[in-house]
């Protein structure tokens, strides 16, 4: 059975996607850290991100950059923090958060639920700084 | 002036190395989260780990890569994480922490002190690993 994530990559699950390519694929956390927060995956399904391929492993750096650029130029921000812990879904994921302080990469503290409108429209922002590339 | 990382990488300040080559260096964090907590650094002073040069940055994720498997044989945990965050030290860094739960990756708890023989220990058993390549 596939994962939510593969699901979501696929297009079976509505997600707000931000950049993807034949390989990899970025879209918006639901219950966001902070405004912009995004995961990025790999198609190929594996639990743990050491566990993929050379070459798989590489892209996903690869295209992880190019996405936390375009977050940058999209999201105010100091810099974009990157954060695997991966004990949930069961599917490689990178966290791409903005950030102005350390204090805003704490998983335990409450997320974030922004409007649908609000969404759409990080979203979209980010994606245009991704496509102009 | 050097930061403190190159200082460390150079030698000139003492840590506990796990790993090393010509253009990387790895040591246990000395305020770890969780025992075998490491840093993975570029020899290279960029504050910003997305303004490194492709080669180096796509040689740091490889480099981390080797270091993190070294960590999951030697030290008991379900998987090692990584953080970036890199608001304090300007020279780029790359968190590695063998953790059990995501609640062990929570930069705003107390860190641990090992004492210096158990973290010579970790160190030489990590560095054992990757050197078993």
């Amino acid at each position: 059975m596939s994962t939510i994530f593969t699901k979501i990559a696929d297009g079976e699950i509505p997600s707000y996607r931000v950049a993807s390519d034949d390989n990899y694929y970025a879209f918006l956390d639901i219950n966001p850290l902070t405004p912009g927060h995004t995961l990025v995956i790999p198609r190929v399904e594996k639990d743990y991100i050491f566990d993929l391929d050379g070459d798989t492993y590489q892209g996903l750096w690869k295209f992880a950059a190019r996405v936390a650029e375009a977050i940058k130029r999209a999201i105010p921000c100091k810099r974009v923090a990157v954060v695997v812990l991966g004990l949930e879904v069961p599917h490689t994921h990178i966290h791409l958060i903005p950030i102005n302080s350390e204090a805003d990469v704490d998983f335990r503290r409450e997320k974030l639920a922004l409007p649908e409108v609000e969404m759409k429209a990080i979203a979209k922002a980010i994606a245009g700084e991704f496509d102009k590339e």
